[in-house]
C-alpha cells in the first residue's frame, strides 16, 4: 500500500526561497494572517490530515467505489467520517471570504493544501473540491440573498456544490445544451433536463448539495449566447435556511469509470426542479467560466499531486528492490543483487517524476501568487497584469501538468515492473486516476486551443510577450553568471524561439484558420516545457546562491541543481520535436477525407 | 460497445504489394500450402472468428474477470466455448510442424491472425498464445518422448502451456530464482517453489496444462548459469497419454490487475511436483529464450492489435460525434455542429493511431518474413542473416510497438473526451490492457538494454549495419525518384545518423558502461521511429507506383501516401529530442545519490 509524506521541505523551498511568499503575502495585505509560522503550521497540519485521514481510504475507496441505492449515493467506508473531520477542522473555508464564514487566508495556501489532498486521495478530494468553484461563482455573481442562503454553508462545508454543464450530446460545445428553465411566475424557474458527468452530484457526505446548472430560458438566443446559470439545491432551504423540501433533481445513475471510483460521477435528472437565476439572463457562460478557470487550475494541481504520490512510492521501491548488478560493477556486493536505483534507466524514470513534480509545484505556486494578486492586489495595474498572465498560464497549468502527470504516474508504475500492474501496490491506481485529468474541465485539445487561439493569437501575442519579457529580464540579469550558463543560455534561446514560433503560426493562421488547431497541442506542450525551464532556472539560481553562502543543507541544494540539469538535458530537448512538428504545419493533417480514413479495414 | 473489422485490405497491401509474400512463400517452399487464395481465405475466416466469437466476449470478460474456486479457475462466461470453437477450427496448430499435428503453414500467417485475436480480445488470446512458446521450446529442446507426450496435445490445443519464470523476488534477474528440482531417482525430478505472474497458469479451457518451469538442480552453479528447464504437467499423463494423476502444482491465488482481467494471472505453487528435464542440465535459460523471443514478438503484436482496435472505434466516434464548428467555417451546416473529425487536433490523434497501427503492421509482417526464413529458409547464409536481423528487430518490435501502442490507445480514448473514461465505451479497456504490454516479457528498459547492449554494441555495430545497409540501398535506388523525395531524403539522413549515434554511444560506453543504460530507451525509441520511417517510405513507393499505373483503388493509395506524409512530418520529428537526449549522456542521471532523491519530502 502506498505511503505519502507532504513535501514540506520542497514547499518551503518553492514558497519561501524561490518565490518569496512572505513578501508576497505582505504586499497583498495578508502578512499577518499568513505569517511564515502560521503557513508552516497549516501546511504541516494539512500534510498530517492527508497522510493520516485520507491516505488510508484511497485504495479501499477505489476498490469499494460508490453505490446508488434508492436514489441515494453511498460513498466508500470512511469517506463520510473523513469529511466530517475536514469540516470540523475548518479546512473548507480556509481561503474564503471572512464575510461568508471563511478564514480569509490567501488562495495560494489552499492550493498548496490541495496538492496534498490530491496526492493522498484524489477521489475524496473532489467532493470538497467542487464546492470551491460553486462558492466562487456565487461569490462573484450571486445576489445578496443567494449569498446569504448558500455561500456560508458552502464555505463551511456543511453543504457541497457541483457544476452541472455537460449533457449527453454536448460537453465542449455548451451552446448545444437542451436543459430548459421556465419562469414559475414567482421569481424562480423550473429546470428540466439531463446533465451527465456530474462529479459529487449525489453523495452522503453533506446534508445538502448546491447544483450550479447551465440551462436555457424560453426566449434565449441560439448557441452559447443563450445560456443562463441557475442555482438548484437538492433540498430547498426552509425559512431558517435549513434543508427543507426535496427538489426535483435526482441522480439517475452512476458512471462506471476507469478511475476515481470513489467519487460519484452522476447522471443528474432535473425534472421541473426549482432553480434561481444567478447573474444576468443569458450570461451564464461567463459566470461559469469563473468556476471553470478555478477548476482548471485545480485539475493541474491534481496532476501535480498524483506525480508526487507516484514518485515517492517508486523511489521507495527503487531503493528496496534488488535486481541485477550495475553495468559498471556491483554496488551492493553483500546483497544478492543491487537495488534497482543504481540502473541509469530507472534513474531516468525517477528523475523524470522528480523534475516534473518539483517543477510542477513551482508552476502551481507561481500561478497561485497570480491568483492571490487578482483577488487581493492593491494596485489595479498589478491586478490586471496578474489576470492576464494567469489567463495565459491557466491552460498550461491544466493541460501540461495533467499530460505530464499521466506520464509521470506511468513511469512510477513502470519502475515496479510487473508488480506495477497489480492493484495491491497502488501504482496503477495513480495512473487510472490521473487519466481523467487529461479529459475533464476541457480536454488537452481544448486547453491548447484556448492557449494558442484565445490567449496568444487573439491578443496579437501581447499576452505571451508579458511572460517572455519576464523570462528575458531574468536571462539578462543572469547573463554573466557563469555557474548558471547551462541553464540561462538554452532558456534565452528557447524564449526567443517561443516568440518566433508564435509569429510563424500567426502568419499561417491568417491564411488558414485550421493552422491554429494543427499547431495547438504541440504549441501547448512546447510552452509548458519552456515555462518549466524558466522556473527550473530560477530554482537553480536560488540553489547556487544557497550553496555559495554555505548556510547548510548543501545536499538539498545540490539535489536541486542536479535535478535542474536533468530537466535541461533530458526533458527539455523534447521541444525539438514539437518545433519541427509545428513548423511542418497542418497540411498532412487535413489531406485525408473522413471517408478515406478507414480504407484499410472497411469493406 | 466497440466494433472490429479485420484490416484485410491493409494486410493485403502489406503482404502482397509491399513485402511480396507470394514470392516469399514460394522461396521458403510454402508456395503451395500458402497460396494467395488459401492465405486470403484463412485471414478472412480468422477475421470472422475474431469479430463474431471473440469480440463479443471482450467487454464482458473484462467485467467478469476470473475466479478461483477450490483451487480451480473459472474463466469468464463464453471463454470455454470460444476456445472449443478455436480448437475445432484447427487454429492452434496452424503454423506448427505437421509431424506433431500442425498444419505446417508459415509462422507469418499465424502472426497476422494473432493481430486479429489481440484486437478483438487480448485476454482470451493469451490462453492459446502461451501454448505457442511452450510448444516451440519442446519442439526445439524436448526429447522425442517429451514431444510424443506433450507436443501434439499442445499443437492441437487439447492442452495449453505456460512459461513459469518469475518468482516474488525476481523477474528480470532470473539468476536469483529459488525454485528447486531434486532428482527422484527414477529419472524425473521433484520441483518445489513459488512462481508468480503465470499467465493462464490455471483455467478451465483445456483438460491439461503443461508448465515449462525454470528451477535449480542441487549442484547447480550460482546465478543464471545454474538454471534448468523442466516440463511439469498439471495432470501426469497416463500410459495412454491421457491426463492421469494430479501433479503437485496448484494455483495459490489470482492477481488483481489493472487490465487483462479475463486472463488468469496465477501464483503457482510447486510442492514436490513431478517434472522432467528439458534439454541439458543448467542450460535452461537458453531454452527459455526460445520461448521468450517468440513471446516478445507476440507482445509487440498485442500492441499492434490494440492500436488497430482503438483506432477503428475512435474513427467511428469522430465521424459520428457532433461538437463545435470547424475553425474555418461550418462543414455540416445542416447539423447542429460538425463531426469532430473536421478538427485538426482530432485528426492528429486519429492519424497518429493510423500511422502507428499501419506502420506497426508493416514492421510485424517484415519481422514475420524473417521468422519464416529462420524456420524454412533453404540457404544457410540466408537463414543466418534472417536470424541476425530478427535478433535486432525483436526488442524494437516488442518495446516500440507496446510503448506506442499505449500512446495510440490513449489517443483513441482522448478522442472520446469524457466518454472515453467510461467503461461502457470500451476505449479505456484498450488502455488498461495495453499497459501490461510495456511490462511483461521484459520491460521496455530491458528490451532497450538488449537492443543497444547485446545486439548492437556487442556485435561492434555489425548487426545494425546489416539493417542500415538495406535501408541505404533502398534510399540509393530511389534517390532520383522526385515523387519520393520527401521520404527518401530524411530517411537517408536519419539512417546515417543512426550509425553515427551508435558509434558515439559505443565510444562513451568504453569509458563508462553506465552510458549504455543512460542512452538505451531513447536509442530504442529512436531506432523504432527510423525503422518505421523505412517501412513507410517503402509503402509510399508502392503506393506512388500503384497510382501511376492507374490500376484503380486510387483513394486507398492516396490515403497511404497521406498517412506516410503525416508520419514523416508529425511523428518522425520526435527523433530530434531523442538524439539530443542521447548526446547529453548519462551524467545528469548518475549525479544524485540514492539518499538525496527524497530530500523534498523525507524528514
Amino acid at each position: 500500500m502506498p505511503d505519502y509524506q507532504a513535501p514540506l521541505r520542497d514547499l518551503r523551498f518553492v514558497m519561501d526561497e524561490m518565490l518569496d511568499y512572505p513578501s508576497h503575502y505582505a504586499r497583498i495585505g495578508k502578512g499577518d494572517d499568513a505569517s511564515p509560522d502560521i503557513v508552516g503550521a497549516i501546511l504541516e497540519e494539512g500534510g498530517r490530515f492527508a497522510r493520516e485521514v485520507l491516505l488510508p481510504l484511497n485504495r479501499s475507496g477505489d476498490h469499494e467505489g460508490c453505490h446508488l441505492e434508492g436514489g441515494e449515493v453511498r460513498t466508500p467506508k470512511g469517506f463520510k467520517q473523513a469529511y466530517a473531520h475536514y469540516v470540523e477542522g475548518g479546512w473548507p473555508g480556509l481561503s474564503s471570504d471572512p464575510d461568508h464564514g471563511g478564514q480569509g487566508l490567501p488562495a495560494s495556501l489552499g492550493m498548496a493544501l490541495s496538492e496534498m489532498i490530491c496526492s493522498s486521495n484524489l477521489a475524496w478530494g473532489m467532493y470538497p473540491g467542487l464546492s470551491h468553484g460553486a462558492a466562487d461563482a456565487l461569490h462573484q455573481h450571486g445576489s445578496d440573498e443567494q449569498k446569504a442562503t448558500y455561500l456560508t454553508k458552502l464555505v463551511e462545508g456543511i453543504w457541497t456544490g457541483t457544476m452541472c454543464l455537460t449533457e449527453p450530446h454536448c460537453g465542449t460545445d455548451l451552446g448545444l445544451i437542451k436543459t430548459r428553465a421556465t419562469p414559475d411566475g414567482e421569481g424562480a424557474y423550473r429546470i428540466t433536463g439531463t446533465k451527465i458527468f456530474i462529479s459529487a452530484g449525489e453523495h452522503d457526505l453533506a446534508e445538502n448539495i448546491v447544483h450550479l446548472v447551465l440551462a436555457k430560458l424560453p426566449d434565449a438566443p441560439e448557441g452559447s449566447k443563450g445560456i443562463s446559470l441557475f442555482v438548484v439545491p437538492k433540498f430547498l432551504p426552509d425559512a431558517e435556511g435549513n434543508p427543507g423540501e426535496r427538489n426535483g433533481v435526482t441522480c439517475g445513475s452512476l458512471e462506471h469509470k476507469m478511475g476515481i471510483h470513489a467519487n460519484a460521477t452522476c447522471v443528474m435528472n432535473f425534472d421541473e426542479a426549482t432553480g434561481f437565476l444567478v447573474g444576468a439572463p443569458n450570461k451564464g457562460l461567463a459566470c461559469m467560466f469563473t468556476m471553470m478557470n478555478v477548476a482548471r487550475i485545480g485539475v493541474g494541481v491534481q496532476g501535480l499531486g498524483l506525480m508526487e504520490a507516484s514518485f515517492q512510492n517508486s523511489l521507495a521501491y527503487a531503493r528496496d528492490r534488488l535486481q541485477m548488478r550495475a553495468l559498471s560493477g556491483p554496488r551492493a556486493p553483500d546483497k544478492p543483487a543491487d537495488p534497482i536505483i543504481v540502473h541509469p534507466d530507472v534513474r531516468r524514470m525517477l528523475l523524470t517524476q522528480k523534475a516534473l513534480a518539483e517543477g510542477g509545484r513551482m508552476l502551481v505556486m507561481y500561478a497561485a501568487q497570480l491568483v492571490d494578486i487578482t483577488e487581493h492586489g492593491s494596485d489595479a495595474a498589478e491586478r490586471e497584469r496578474a489576470e492576464t498572465l494567469l489567463s495565459l498560464l491557466t491552460p498550461i497549468v491544466k493541460a501540461f501538468l495533467t499530460e505530464l502527470g499521466f506520464e509521470a504516474t506511468n513511469e512510477g508504475m513502470q519502475i515496479f515492473g510487473g508488480h506495477g500492474f497489480v492493484q495491491e501496490w497502488g501504482m496503477e491506481q495513480f495512473v487510472r486516476d490521473a487519466r481523467i485529468t487529461r479529459l475533464y474541465e476541457g480536454t488537452t485539445g481544448i486547453q491548447a486551443l484556448d492557449l494558442l487561439g484565445r490567449k496568444v493569437l487573439m491578443s496579437q501575442g501581447e499576452t505571451l510577450k508579458m511572460f517572455t519579457k519576464e523570462i528575458h529580464k531574468f536571462c539578462q540579469a543572469e547573463a554573466d553568471n557563469a555557474e548558471l550558463k547551462a541553464f540561462i543560455e538554452p532558456l534565452a534561446r528557447l524564449n526567443g524561439e517561443w516568440g518566433e514560433l508564435t509569429m510563424a503560426i500567426g502568419m499561417k493562421a491568417m491564411q488558414d484558420r485550421e493552422e491554429v488547431g494543427a499547431a495547438s497541442v504541440d504549441y501547448l506542450l512546447y510552452s509548458g516545457y519552456v515555462t518549466l525551464a524558466y522556473l527550473w532556472a530560477r530554482a537553480a539560481r536560488v540553489s547556487a546562491q544557497a550553496l555559495a553562502s554555505n548556510d547548510g543543507e548543501s545536499a538539498f541544494y545540490r539535489a536541486k541543481l542536479d535535478t535542474a540539469r536533468f530537466y535541461f538535458q533530458r526533458l527539455l530537448p523534447r521541444t525539438r520535436g514539437h518545433v519541427e512538428m509545428i513548423r511542418a504545419g497542418g497540411a498532412s493533417l487535413m489531406a485525408l477525407s473522413a471517408e478515406d480514413f478507414g480504407l484499410g479495414f472497411e469493406i
